[in-house]
């Protein structure tokens, strides 16, 4: 049931690592300059046009922090590392002072580590994680939650008095290394709550080292000649904060259609409706139609949507200028069925990225990023084209994430008046 | 006597609701592009423009929050309810921590409103007053402090510890209905302050009923066939909080020159002049050069002037674009007197809108309003005129309006430099 019965609708429409910097193989365009984008333009000339700092601009994000300044969380005040919106994402329960990790599944031999992934283990971690949690799920007054997720991956969540995140890695990141101790970073050497944290991680995973080494699942995997999930590695540590809920701040009945897990994990944070969309690969073969359709489908009992299409940062990171060009095609695909399939005299939609991931690069730059808003109530400018330089003359200028949602809620008329 | 003898003066020169979208029946221009406006286009092309977001992009904000934000005073911290602004305009003293209301004299009969504003009662409030003061003036150790304003209208300052002003409106807003009981609103229902506090208002509602019904004025309007004054229902709740005054924070003699009671009373509580002017009705048919004439007067021995002619936020509110060009006219014609008759060499003139009141939404939108910076020192742009689309192309892109006393006092240069 929409909170907004019958209201306009609203949706943020990312393409993700979507911006670029000037290629040469291109000419000094951008993949999204040189990539025909009818629909991406069509917004753009009948909409209100700028450029999108997530944080700031120049600041870096990644794409938790990027997703929650977008919804209006400031993460430079309420981001606390990834791993509650992890566990949260894998269905553990995350209660604010809660320390989480995300955790591979692992093969070591003594402290070496053979295969970070277990041989991609597909099968019995469940098992294996009750093994873990009957062992390892006290520690010294602090309870230690363990569940697996798909394939090698899994999440651990601490739970008690003192914690803090303050340590360093254990999952060295890097095959045929020991992996270290857990300890507390440096800045918190002294610190009594990093210490006591970082004790209860090398203390978990030896336990749930004893307990993995000799589960009969290992001991079925050994005589199949793959390799056991004999250890369990924590990474991505971080503190769960306090997040108001969506429909808390916003009034608004929200549903997030992403691609990506860790932002899956923030849209469970903020209780808002987590939609799987068959078809979405999260690579270069999603079907952007699918996509597109399943937005369309959650607006008829929803407010808002955040859609966010994976494939333009793959392009990015994989410094393919010409790959990355084909996936902005697919966003602009997708863009045009909700054009041609959505009423925009009641909906208003920004299309932009969460960051870019520039070829050049391999990776997340602080650029901004171009972004158009268009349809009910939007105000437009002169812009007539969606790219970076040319939305660089937009209406909006330079804004930046945390203005999205008053953006939207104007437009859409479900803003209440601040003041008398 | 000037702070500042002999030097630059500035003035914030508004519309309100100034600002608009694109409306159908002129072709899709706003009635600012749609009217002929020599003076502001004169302003634009030899001023730096931008686009004015009061409080962020997007933000709707109210009368009283948007001049709180363009003189400087984040509303977003500040603002705690419109009550205390009222009650300090019609001549309350109004202390940090006081919870104060705007009221009506109304008509009930038993809990039934029968009429608002009490047959709109001109004569007799001031001994009305006297008799609710006397009889409700203080109430479980909380002072109830009652003044008459014009006609029906009232305001009631509260003051004593624990206040909390999360508590229902009183005043139903409708006729022919039931006045409630006032309440902690829901968030605040466990909330001993907010108790408190209903519990105060409920029973000064009540005595204030008793000395009113029974009152020599009011047997005199019931021998005239007039509805009596019985009640008095107080809405518009706030708390006062400390404004640092506008001489102390900038170090300038300011005078406010409005049409709107409620800025008029953010003008007596950050401790400027209000001007009244003869002819400047607050309607369509103010006299917008006596308003211009007023300001050229206050700027004899003020540093600054805020300006606001408020008829072109009634044509957005009454949703007629012709009606809203005329106003617009007005406006324009109030500059160009200012143009004629200052000294701009000397003087250095934002003009723009509080917030935009689009004709299509009959109401305050979140839109950025279109601005132009021009007097001494302004650096100009090459903006040719002043609208909404023309603006977007400004020098100063989009700014806050936080901003503009900033931006007054560094072209006047009455700022002291920040550092060394």
């Amino acid at each position: 049931m929409s909170a907004h019965e019958n209201a306009n609708k609203m949706i943020i429409f990312l393409g993700d690592g979507l911006g670029d910097r000037p290629v040469a193989e291109l000419d000094g365009k951008t993949p999204l300059e040189a990539q025909v984008t009818p629909n991406l333009d069509y917004i753009a000339a009948h909409g209100l046009c700028g450029m999108l700092n997530p944080v700031s601009p120049g600041r870096r994000v990644g794409s938790d922090t990027a997703h929650m300044a977008l919804l209006g969380y400031d993460p430079m005040s309420l981001y606390k590392g990834r791993g509650p919106f992890e566990a949260k994402g894998v269905g553990l329960d995350v209660r604010p002072g809660d320390v989480a990790f995300r955790c591979n599944f692992s093969t070591v031999e003594g402290r070496r580590l053979v295969d970070r992934r277990a041989g991609r283990i597909k099968e019995g971690t469940a098992e294996l994680a009750q093994a873990i949690n009957e062992k390892a799920g006290l520690i010294d007054g602090v309870e230690c939650i363990f569940k697996q997720s798909v394939e090698h991956r899994a999440a651990l969540v601490l739970r008690g008095e003192g914690l803090d995140h303050r340590i360093t890695e254990m999952d060295p990141h890097y095959e045929n290394v020991d992996y270290p101790d857990c300890a507390p970073l440096p800045e918190a050497a002294d610190n009594p709550g990093a210490q006591h944290t970082a004790a209860i991680v090398n203390k978990w995973v030896e336990l749930a080292h004893e307990a993995l080494d000799s589960h009969p699942v290992n001991a079925t995997r050994r005589e199949a000649g793959l390799l056991p999930a004999n250890i369990a590695l924590p990474r991505g540590v971080g503190t769960a904060v306090e997040l108001e809920p969506f429909k808390q701040r916003y009034g608004l009945n929200g549903a997030i259609i992403v691609e990506v897990d860790i932002v899956k994990g923030l849209g469970y944070y903020l209780d808002m409706t987590v939609v799987d969309v068959a078809g979405a690969t999260g690579g270069y073969d999603t079907d952007e139609l699918a996509v597109a359709r399943a937005c369309i489908e959650a607006l008829k009992d929803h407010d808002f949507a955040l859609v966010n299409i994976k494939a333009p940062d793959l392009g990015g990171h994989d410094g393919d200028a010409v790959k990355k060009m084909g996936t902005i095609a697919k966003v602009d695909n997708a863009v045009g069925y909700l054009l041609e399939h959505l009423d925009f005299d009641h909906t208003v939609m920004m299309v932009s990225g969460d960051h870019c991931t520039p070829v050049s690069l391999m990776d997340h730059s602080g650029d901004a990023i171009p972004a158009a808003f268009y349809g009910c109530n939007v105000r437009p400018d002169d812009v007539t084209a969606f790219g970076e330089r040319s939305c660089m003359h937009g209406g909006l200028g330079n804004f930046v994430g945390f203005d999205i949602m008053n953006l939207l809620t104007n437009f859409s008329g479900t803003q209440e008046k601040f003041g008398a």
